[in-house]
Parts: structure tokens; sequence; C-alpha cells
């Protein structure tokens, strides 16, 4: 049976949400992205800005960052930090989206994590090396300020949160089913590469 | 063009010897896998039995060790100890097959560190979780022992050696072309994703 559910873990700047958007429409699956930010939103009360900024960031070390986070927003919620508490309620979106049956592409988000114990899943990983993501970054001009500098504070935050609430190492490749490197094997052919891993 | 030169990395039991020879056969590649360590025996001067058994070593942390290896082997072979002579033959060995021109199989022995800067090479890296590798190594019956201490064992030393000699992180993804889980792909899937990824 394929895989019902795609999750797409990415180095900043590899392709890898194109990636997960072509999949997406090729396959006819629901795609998730920033449409988590909004189910979170409403799941924990917090606004999208603050979701989207901290969505990808680990606890601080330090009792004061504990207790005071970011925008004034109190730093406990339910007897947890502010930020286990935004990780609880991506969790439980993730879960409800993945209950819910319909095949779908997630993005990001520790879904792959939150989905590990699913026969129905397929945890993919892209990355690239730094000259490739900085070509693109520059190409596709979104992105403000020294690229290589914008691409190493996104997957160092990534990184610490990956590790601060699963354990693991963020990219190693035995927490992913595939990992595929864009600038080694180009972007269409890592959707084919997806492709075939998903079918049956 | 097709990549001329498959490396295949992979942790113990995962299937990623079977899977080398395989991807060889299907595709008419020369396959080199002990093969290597004849050439090496040849072109180091050393015994075979100690290159198969060394050969995935990192050097010891102290200068004891390093002076005084196994098997009453001098403890310095031109300059340097007689690991890193062992190392730099199978270098050798590895550059010379690959120079050779004829499409080939590598596996292990540091070949895709070895060949990284070269466009002809897939570099795949093949795991899977600790149950299925202890059930395969089981089933096929060649190895003595727990079957969680040998296969730990064998990559604990894998992981040594290529942290040594390569100051990376061995199967972390960065490092490979293409990640793959047999566990949960499925042996023959993985077979099918390396040769799609192999075509030009």
């Amino acid at each position: 049976m394929a895989k019902k559910i795609i999750t797409i873990s990415r180095q900043f700047g590899s392709g890898g949400r194109g990636i997960a958007k072509e999949i997406a429409n090729r396959l006819g699956y629901d795609y998730y992205d920033k449409e988590i930010i909004d189910q979170v939103a409403e799941e924990s009360g917090f606004s999208k800005d603050y979701i989207e900024e901290l969505g990808e960031h680990a606890p601080g070390k330090t009792t004061f960052s504990y207790g005071f986070e970011t925008h004034g927003v109190p730093g406990v919620m339910n007897g947890m930090s502010t930020l286990d508490y935004l990780w609880c309620s991506q969790r439980k979106v993730i879960c409800d989206i993945a209950d819910k049956g319909r095949p779908c592409v997630i993005v990001g988000r520790n879904a792959d994590y939150i989905l590990r114990d699913r026969d129905d899943v397929l945890n993919v990983f892209i990355h690239a090396d730094e000259e490739f993501r900085k070509n693109r970054i520059i190409e596709y001009g979104e992105t403000k300020g020294d690229p290589i500098k914008v691409m190493n504070s996104h997957d160092k935050k990534r990184k610490s949160n990956y590790k601060h609430y699963t354990d693991r190492d963020w990219g190693h490749s035995v927490n992913y089913d595939l990992c595929l490197d864009t600038g080694r094997l180009g972007i269409e052919k890592c959707i084919n590469l997806i492709l075939a891993a998903v079918e049956s």
C-alpha cells in the first residue's frame, strides 16, 4: 500500500519545501506547511506570528529564559513553558491531521518524530551542500542578509529544537526512511525518488 | 550520464552488502568488497587477516597503542602508525580503482569520503533499526554471539574509524547522496531506488 503521509524535513535552502509542494501536487495529497500554523494558533491561542517565529526554537537553558520568553507572553502555560505548550499544540495538530486519514504531505515541525510509529508514513530529509543552498537562496532572492548566516541560523534552531524535543540528531540518516542530496542528485530526480519510495 | 561508481556504506546487518552485490549484478558493474583487501595486501605488504581485522579500526588514543598495534607488527611504517599506513594504502587502492574508469560498486572502506570530489560517484548509506538488523543476523546465522553486541561492536568501530580519518559523522545524511532504511522501505525497494538514482 502506498504511503499515505509524507513528512519532509529539510535544510534551509535545499529545495525541500518546493519538493514537498510538487509531491503533493503530483499525488493529489493535501499539503501542510504554514497551514499548520493556522491550526496551531486555533489550538493554542497563540498568535500566528509567535508560532511562526518560535515554532522552531528550543527552550533556552536558563531559568530566566524558561520563565520569560518573548513578546511578553507569560512564561508558563498549564504548568509548562510557553515553548513546551506550543510544541504540544503542534504535536496534537499533526496527530489530528494524520488521524483524519486523508493522504498528505507535511513540512517540518518534527512531524517525522511525532508520526514515527506509524507504518503509513514516509519520512524524508532533504539536504545539500552550503554552496548549492547559498546559490538557491540568492537566486530566489527571498532572504535578506548574508545567505550563509541566514541558512546556518535557521538550521541551528531546527537542530536545537529537534534535539530538545526528540533527543535525536536532526539530519542523521537513522531518523528518516530516505535522505536526499538535492545538489548532487538534482531536484527533479529527488522528486522522482520520493514518488518511487511512496508507491507500494 | 549514469553514475559510474557507487559506494555503499552500511550499518552491520542492514543488508547493505547484499544490496551492493545485487546492484553490481543488475548493472554489470565490477564489485569491490573483500576484493579490496587482496589489493591492499599487495600494496601495503600486510597480511589479509590483519587488513580485514583492522581495516575498520581507528587508532587508539594512547602513545602505547600508537606504537604497539597488534600481531607484533611494528608500530611505525614510513613515519606513520601502521593503522595510518594501512588507511593510506586502502585510499590509494580505491583511487586507483576509480581512475581505472570501469563502472563499479565499492563496499565500505570510507570510499564515499575518498571519492567525495568526483562527479561520477553515487554515495549511499544503508541502515535499519536494531530489531530488523538483529532478526536478519539471526536469520542468516553467520554471526556468533549476541547479535546486538556484535552489530554494535562493528558499527562502533566503523564510526570511530570514519571520524578519525574523515572528521565526519558516520551515517549522517550530509555525507551521502542517498540514505535508505531497509527495514522501513524493504530491500527490493532500496535496490530499485539506487538503480533509479544511478540513471542519468
